[in-house]
């Protein structure tokens, strides 16, 4: 499976365009390639990262966990971790201490042992939504998806534990069954999704006050649809607090050169 | 997915009996339940162990990590996976110094730190093979089935690199592809094949002569079907030595109380 010329161009442009300070959400950047979150801990948490990805497929599915110190994804050949996501969280002991558009600076105060985990973003299979013509609010809108913290435990690993993050759309009801059909497909991407209506019952309060993005729009007869979130590991650091995290920012992801078709069960 | 109280009846008292000392091949046993490859390493090398399977999901699909010192699966709850696997290997330096029957001495001299790996096993998908009238000739003969060490080399993680090992199955011409489409639904448990015929492209010498397992019986009009195998990380310890491990033999694997179709994609 390979991008088109256009796609690469497009997905090029945009990390040169971030690498050059642009801050923008990249919902909807690069039609058809997929989008990474990015999560960054010293080499003494790695392990525990990976393991709470392995225990937490829905919300963590790992693309690439790269080497100890690198930041070449091999998702983007010529990528540049540091710099080529629109901007980016620093968390120190769990506290967001800093939103920045450049992490160079911060990577090298954590050289050599910075391990960078890309986990499967929701934004890939909004492509096979749009393709299939179910609305994407938030891109008509020109906002960021809203996230929301559950009251779902996600399974601990080690010192690293917290609740599962959700991105909510809202589906119009006679498209609900094909999102689930559609977003299914992607398993590497988040999958399905996790819960259908009734955001109570995920512990969420007020649909309308996300914790992460921007509020939705919910129309007569849509529904709240909600997917499991790649944000989910930074509400494990707000949490667990380890000494220091990199992440994006959210909703600005990280994007690759990797089709989403390559994704595909 | 819930097991039947039959084939729960029938996984633990296999695992009750190699507790007790028997020693068999477990192909076949428990029809429908999963079973699974063990690998146990100090805590020093999990993180290694993890990234491996990441990098190479074929023939390394995780079904579960065990935190560092535990060893009751939740897959078999009750179970103990120092006493319920048929028969073990002891690697030291990645020599194979032993093969008992029992581990609870050398987990006793491990402890506390010993983190063991749950790898998904082909067994599971011979279960729909079978299902599917497909023959499979190592249950006939009541042999284990043939395992070969391939030219393919695995993404190498950190301390840890090795080729990747793979099992045969004959498969007649005409159920070829049923049985790429039936294994292909467990991408859980290595899912499809990695190779058809010409075993020599894989650097496969002699058929005749599997590193592991027992020589197979190809008859006239069937096709060497090769899967990428569990063994896998076996191979990686002999390639890359680390101080110690712990892993299953060949072919006698853990029996679990989780139904095959919990894995279909």
């Amino acid at each position: 499976m390979i991008a088109s010329a256009s796609q690469l161009e497009e997905a090029r442009a945009a990390r040169a365009s971030y690498r050059a300070g642009e801050v923008a959400p990249t919902s909807g950047v690069a039609h058809g390639l997929v989008q990474a979150n990015l999560i960054a801990v010293p080499a003494d948490w790695a392990f525990e990262v990976l393991l709470f990805a392995q225990r937490n497929p829905k919300p963590c599915p790992v693309l690439e966990v790269l080497d100890p110190g690198a930041y070449e994804s091999t998702l983007a050949p010529g990528s540049d971790l540091r710099t080529d996501i629109p901007a980016y969280r620093i968390w120190r002991e769990g506290e967001l201490v800093e939103e920045i558009t450049d992490a160079g600076a911060v990577w090298e105060e954590q050289h050599p042992d910075l391990v960078s985990f890309l986990i499967g973003c929701s934004f890939t299979f909004e492509a096979g939504l749009a393709d299939a013509g179910i609305p994407i609010r938030h891109q008509e809108l020109g906002r960021n998806v809203p996230m929301y913290r559950t009251s779902r435990a996600c399974a601990p690993a080690g010192r690293l534990r917290g609740d599962m993050v959700v991105s909510m759309r809202p589906i119009p009801a006679d498209r609900v069954a094909d999102a689930v059909r559609i977003s299914g497909r992607y398993p590497a991407v988040h999958g399905a999704p996790v819960h259908v209506g009734d955001p109570a019952s995920l512990g969420i309060a007020d649909l309308a006050a996300p914790e992460f993005g921007d509020p939705p729009e919910v129309r007569d007869g849509e529904v709240p649809v909600f997917w499991a979130c790649g944000v989910t590991p930074q509400a494990a650091i707000m949490a667990s607090r380890p000494p220091f995290a990199l992440t994006h920012a959210p909703g600005h992801m990280f994007v690759t050169d990797v089709p989403d078709a390559e994704y595909l069960a």
